[in-house]
């Protein structure tokens, strides 16, 4: 088949393409070719490709739109009157052969200048096999409205009937509903449409095909569902034959088009040849399943991230993408680059925070940044509630709940001013108050007084800070690698969750359960004088009351009134059962069991298919706000005298008759001051493990932060603080890694093209200070709401604790490690480590781990328990000698290597990785995509 | 490249192939081609490919086994030293190109007559482009033994190490080790074995490709890690390429060999251009994913249930086929033949079941019977405990759990005995328990005697059910469509559920909270006689008390003893505290939500991937018994006075003072013996529904069983077993459906060939009269188990009917529908039922079940309740009604047709069926598959 003037159309195939420059910036489509989702970075159209099928033959003809693709596919459901969700497209292989002989033997335009649907319609039926009568036949049916199935906003599909019979209704209506169209909205500005048209005509002789790239996009009237500029055009039509063979040479035409690479060689043809070896470059690609195994109608949902795009491009085009892929790393370079090499050139730089100072406000101005606010702001406030509760607990109430959001609004505020990180949120953390704990306790034993011995060790610690930042020593965190991060998590989870439990089943012996035979049966009420009072008890006596000791018994100065009861008419409860108040213990730990399940089961709401996206996402993130409101609520209704929270009615400390100075020597002796010292080492510690691996953890590569970190500032920042609260008899702050996360998660900024199945690409974060400002102004102001706070259970907030400790400890690897040991190996998941590393070695590491926090269990219960952070530090030492037991490969994949001693080629830490990784061509790429990190050290 | 003696080998290719005759049975592989898993049927033996690569050219090159395949493949990790998990082989399409140029330059030897490794590898190096040397060298680098990574049966796999150095070791223990390959003892007797090997080797000039089909299947000695006879041997060598080539080409003959159609075919074939169109009809049939949207290196694990190969099958094998298939329907049929069409064959041959009497007790002897006799005994008891103690409850002790232990096993044992299908196991179920419930609250409330009420009741019921059988009304059961059957499972479940929660609430009332303020405080122990009894109190008071009221205030005649000990020494409790027990009410909610959520938990043990899989079984089926085991536990730990099942002493009714036998009039007035027709009529409705709907569900094909049904048989041994236990006051029984379906399950017969993620495929049940015989005759022993049921708290047993009744109304579709109405329609699941029907259309269906049952429930609310057995008939007339509103290819997906009110021609119900879902070529076959009974009726 040969246009009679297809000589001329072939010459508008030169690069005088009008478009948006495709040599600057590669290939096509939103998402990058090279995976990296850098929207912002590819000048180049998104491609949104819809597939019009002739339906209908003989009777009455119409063109229906039955699939749409932009990277996925979504199939009309004709009978569902739906969209299928997006799926990963699956062709047979003839389909395809198909199309490749059609396009062969049909019409090709590249650059054709037509400026409407009319001269495009005009253009590809001037072929010669077609007599002048078909030809026009033909025109009329191209020219026909179809059908789409439209979303509109409303979310109703309305069948967007356009039968030939109702064409009259005006142009406006159509252009309205396509405006209106839900899709259009998602797709962004600047994409282009792409038509593929195919079916069966029965009055045809011999199929006939052309593929049209117009020079301009042109908005082609009706065709697609979405009025956006159309740049491709196929038209697949032929004589009836068996089977959908039109309708899956469409889908496979559709599918080459929203390929990247098929899509940018085909904006470079130059001629059918050039078409034809796209095509047969795109059939080396291909992945092929065999038929008795795979049920090729079963439907693949799109994969979590896409496959890197980057081998496949062509060399040019890698050059161009270089630079971008350069930046920010590789995907396979993300995962080994976070701990041992990211903070290297982090920790150079500082003092330039100065210069974006102004942006970290104007920065703010979105209106995410309000959701983010409130967000935070609960988050903090629960943080508050539930460490002062315990930390007023720890320490006989030298802290509470006042001095706790007090403390948090201070220093948090003042670090968000200060800080070079600015989105890390300041927080009472598990470590610290873990440390504080074992502090109150050996000062009990000795008999120290508290406050003054504590504002000593943070002198100590605020001055061993400042030195650790004169030396620049948090260069030392690369030597803290994951087996070290996982061992200070588990433990701090280990002690939160057993301290929960622990806490919790105090409260039955405070509230013990009444066995039958129990001694603790019988109670009356005494009044200390017979006599004297008995006027008063004789008219204040209820008379509905069945008073057997009175009447029965002839007693006046004895009744059976319950205590409050008793006591409130000046009697005196007397019995071995005055004091047990029943069923307290049984509810309590209905309300712990209550607020923890429901936190954990609000936490995974998020990955249910029930309720909207938004309504998901709220009860997930505001988790244990909600759990504790229904605790709260649950306690009300029964109106129990369960244990609640402490809080001062007034503007004051909570333990009573100190000073919000505390002086510098109390009762202590004066060289406690000195010998303060040897604790403020052991906290500086732990601080310093902490502070770092939490500024480690969100300086990560991954969340392309512009404007850079500040190691050695925040630690200066904190040692500030530190020096700040010790004086004031307020906690201590460190950064805290999961409610900084959040902070930092709630500002993403993300790419609006979510369109058919795609994840929305990450952007960066809006890096700024107002967020984190307002956060801490607010939760000032919450000192306030006392006499609502007041309402809480304890038992509530144990069971939050208890939620934090798991939700901590299932996070991270060594867990996932830990669970491998159940399983029968054929159940285990693929992942990567097992496909590189024997399980017996794998079980070896684990092993090693969980002996590890054995010796940690047992120092942290003997009374040695308050060096565990020099304990904690040992790690490094454990993980150093592992390096004699387990191969460096083998430690590549449990752990990360540890930085070589002499640090002069700073980069071959790298090398080995490389080689290892490179030389194995069968691991998925999708596993080393950036993730979340797996760390949550300071237990939110 | 050309053998020598080539033609004389293409001689071998007639069809004197003297193995196991394919053109009886059809292509190759226990699991048939045409997925119906009919092992029995196909005599073809099943294939194991390995595949050898050729390792470390060009220093120590060695052969080592990389991947192996049966239904999937499985991959050697070789850095984790473990298969990974078995997955559907993904291939790229020029590997398959690259194969099929080289077999068409290569070697293809079909039938060759070789009979050991030695003549083997002669046979394939005659090749004319080998040098003498270089063929020398080649065949002793082929008969160098490969290295396998053998798992023994003790799990720890070993790296079969076979260096030529090591080659001394004996053949002994090389065969030992093969023999004892944990993969030998998963594979049926009878399966061949392909062996690929493939490689590069510097010293070749030119690749060098050979396929051999050998006359008669030789094991090839240490080729194959299982000694397994192999029947195709293919050599891809060839001097090194760019990318693992030859790696992927063995790959991809392994691939096409695993292929039943390309087996069959290359069974076959009897010139290289037959071999060659084999692999050309493969490629026809893959399934491609482009490339830029699907990671190649992601592995896709086994779908649940494989294609249906039905279509692929040349032509002749379908004839063949065709005669099984038919029997057991094919998978399509399966999915709509149930209901409606099934009983008719089964409802016409009755009275044939004597034939094969002999047979039910001999068919009995397998140790599986054992197993299920277990299972099923516990099963049993635990529903005679929980319905016994619920009965016990609702008659006021006419029935307990005494009366359910032995009306079930001699109901049981008579039915297993005479029944038409002694699979059945009969139990009390729900509805029946529901409306005895409702018969004694209407003898209390028009105060009847209730047992010789509940005997003329059951006289009638049995004289209906006997009219029912005389006039084969069972034929009416193809009325009840889904509808029907999930409004009355939805109903009965509610009510489960409703009165578990309204039983443990009501608990709350018996063992009221103490709030503070309440009321109940206070008690005192007083003894009756203050003067004659003085003696023996002071004797026996006890001294270390601290007993206020005697001492303090000189009272000899009262103490604060608790009341139990006070009644023991002769005194009297008094005070309005003495009658409240503490701490019950919330201990019994715990035992409650404990045994409700284990029970939940245990039962999901199942799909978890912790623990080997037989203890997940466990774990899962006796998910009751352990449930109320760990509530019996938790409570005995506590001790306290929780509710405890009540259980008879001795062997005597439940009721104090009535005879086994029921007096057929009592206290009641003789016409109401006559009037208890009308109850009788409902309870007649009842029972038939439950009856039948149970045992068609029983009977589907899907279950492929021999000895046939016998729904008027079963109905008339209801009848009578009816009328017995209405004259001992025992419980009513009817067939229970999930227990039933639990003894089918457990009687399974599956065919071993498990390996590499096949799914064991299913033969048929043992079906025999011992088992059930034996668990009931076991049910009337446990009658003397007593004194140990009754440490049983009730509030465990709410908690196993409240996961009943979750556990019912969550298996039904019914419950799908109502969470699609929760779900925005871009996160509903891929429903084939969503594909054809408007989500709309679905909805308003599911609106109209919702009413329906909100009638149902106010109609049970009503003092009309008794009559809500009509109501439930009335749910067939809801239907028939539907079919104003709905099409019936929606009610087809939605529900299913009912049968056509003339009945002349009864296939016609089946036309509309076919002409929709035949059109519809993008449904997934696998929906089809045959499942798991969607129906809970018996609410076991």
């Amino acid at each position: 088949m040969k246009l009679p003037g297809q000589e001329d159309s072939e010459v508008y195939s030169a690069h005088e393409n009008g478009s948006t420059g495709e040599l600057d910036s590669g290939p096509g489509s939103g998402p990058s070719p090279d995976g990296s989702s850098d929207t912002e970075e590819s000048k180049d159209p998104l491609l949104f490709i819809q597939l019009n099928e002739l339906l209908g033959w003989p009777q009455a003809l119409e063109w229906r739109e039955t699939g749409r693709w932009v990277l996925f596919e979504e199939k009309l459901e004709m009978g569902g009157g739906r969209w299928s969700a997006p799926h990963v497209p699956t062709l047979a292989l003839p389909s395809l052969q198909k199309l490749r002989s059609l396009l062969m033997e049909g019409l090709v335009l590249l650059d054709c200048p037509a400026q409407s649907l009319l001269e495009l319609v005009e253009q590809v039926t001037r072929v010669e096999s077609l007599s002048p009568e078909l030809r026009g036949q033909l025109q009329s049916l191209l020219l026909q409205r179809p059908q789409h199935l439209i979303q509109t906003t409303s979310t109703r599909p309305c069948w967007r009937s356009a039968h030939p019979r109702e064409a009259s209704r005006g142009e406006e209506a159509l252009l309205k509903e396509q405006r209106q169209n839900s899709l259009r909205q998602k797709l962004p500005p600047g994409a282009e449409a792409g038509a593929v048209l195919a079916g069966e005509l029965g009055f045809l002789a011999q199929p006939l095909g052309a593929f049209v790239r117009l020079r301009d996009p042109v908005v082609l009237g009706p065709i697609t569902e979405v009025p956006l500029p159309s740049r491709f055009f196929c038209l697949l039509l032929g004589p009836p034959m068996l089977g959908r063979s039109y309708h899956e040479m469409g889908r496979a035409m559709a599918v080459l088009l929203s390929d990247p690479q098929f899509q940018w060689s085909v904006r470079q043809a130059s001629n059918l040849d050039a078409l034809l070896a796209a095509l047969d470059a795109f059939l080396e690609e291909v992945t092929v399943l065999p038929p008795g195994r795979w049920d090729p109608t079963a439907r693949i949902p799109p994969p979590k991230c896409l496959p890197s795009q980057h081998k496949r491009l062509p060399l040019q085009m890698q050059e161009v993408k270089g630079s971008s892929a350069r930046r920010y790393g590789s995907p396979a370079e993300d995962r080994h680059s976070h701990a041992p090499q990211a903070p290297s050139p982090e920790l150079q730089r500082m003092g330039r925070k100065a210069l974006w100072y102004p942006s970290d406000f104007l920065d703010a101005l979105h209106p995410q940044c309000f959701s983010a606010v409130l967000y935070i702001y609960l988050a903090t406030i629960t943080n508050a509630i539930t460490f002062g509760g315990l930390l007023g607990e720890a320490t006989d109430g030298a802290q509470g709940v006042l001095e706790s959001f007090l403390g948090t609004a201070v220093a948090g505020a003042a670090f968000c001013l200060m800080a070079g990180q600015p989105l890390t949120i300041l927080s009472s953390t598990g470590p610290v108050l873990v440390f504080e704990r074992l502090l109150f306790s050996f000062s009990r034993d000795y008999s120290l007084d508290y406050l003054p011995f504590r504002l000593w060790v943070g002198i100590w610690v605020a001055t061993f800070c400042l030195v650790l930042v004169a030396t620049e020593a948090s260069v030392l965190v690369r030597y803290f690698t994951r087996f070290t991060e996982e061992g200070f998590c588990a433990l701090i989870s280990l002690i939160f969750i057993y301290d929960a439990v622990g806490k919790m089943l105090s409260l039955t012996r405070a509230y013990p359960i009444q066995r039958p035979g129990s001694p603790a049966y019988g109670c009356f009420c005494q009044y200390p004088d017979p006599g004297g009072n008995e006027s008063q008890w004789t008219r204040t006596k209820p008379k509905d009351r069945d008073d057997i000791l009175s009447t029965d018994l002839g007693l006046v100065n004895a009744s059976l009134l319950p205590p409050p009861e008793c006591v409130r008419l000046g009697g005196r409860p007397r019995g071995p059962g005055c004091h047990t108040v029943p069923d307290i213990a049984f509810f309590s730990l209905l309300l712990f069991l209550t607020s923890f399940l429901f936190a954990m089961a609000f936490k995974h709401v998020k990955t249910s298919r029930f309720f909207p996206s938004v309504v998901r996402k709220v009860l997930s993130d505001f988790s244990s706000v909600l759990a504790i409101l229904l605790g709260c609520g649950l306690d009300a209704f029964l109106g129990l005298a369960t244990p609640k929270l402490t809080v001062p009615r007034e503007f004051k400390p909570t333990l009573p008759g100190r000073d919000w100075l505390v002086s510098p020597f109390g009762t202590n002796p004066w060289w406690l001051s000195v010998a303060a010292a040897l604790p403020a080492l052991l906290l500086s510690i732990l601080i310093f493990m902490d502070q770092q691996i939490t500024a480690v953890i969100l300086n990560r590569a991954e969340y392309r932060l512009r404007k850079g970190a500040g190691f050695h500032l925040d630690l200066f920042c904190v040692a500030l603080l530190m020096l700040l609260t010790s004086v004031l008899g307020l906690p201590w702050y460190v950064s805290a890694t999961v409610i900084s996360l959040a902070h930092m998660d709630s500002l993403r900024r993300e790419s609006r093209a979510c369109a058919l199945g795609e994840p929305p690409s990450f952007l960066g974060i809006r890096e700024q200070r107002l967020t984190g400002l307002v956060v801490f102004i607010l939760t000032g102001i919450s000192i306030f709401l006392a006499p609502i706070l007041k309402f809480i259970p304890m038992p509530v907030l144990y069971g939050i604790f208890l939620y934090m400790g798991v939700a901590a400890i299932s996070s991270i690897q060594f867990t996932k490690r830990v669970q491998l040991l159940l399983m029968p190996a054929k159940h285990q998941p693929d992942l990567l480590l097992l496909r590189h590393v024997p399980l017996s070695r794998v079980h070896l590491f684990t092993a090693i781990q969980l002996a590890c926090l054995g010796l940690l269990w047992i120092v942290k219960s003997t009374p040695a328990a308050i060096i565990f952070p020099i304990m904690l530090l040992g790690l490094v030492g454990v993980r150093k000698a592992l390096e004699w037991v387990f191969s460096p490969q083998e430690l590549l994949w449990l752990d990360e290597l540890m930085p070589e001693k002499e640090r002069s080629t700073p980069e071959k830490g790298l090398e080995p990785e490389y080689s290892f990784s490179g030389s194995d061509s069968e691991d998925s790429e999708l596993m080393y995509q950036p993730k979340a990190p797996e760390i949550n050290i300071s237990v939110n």
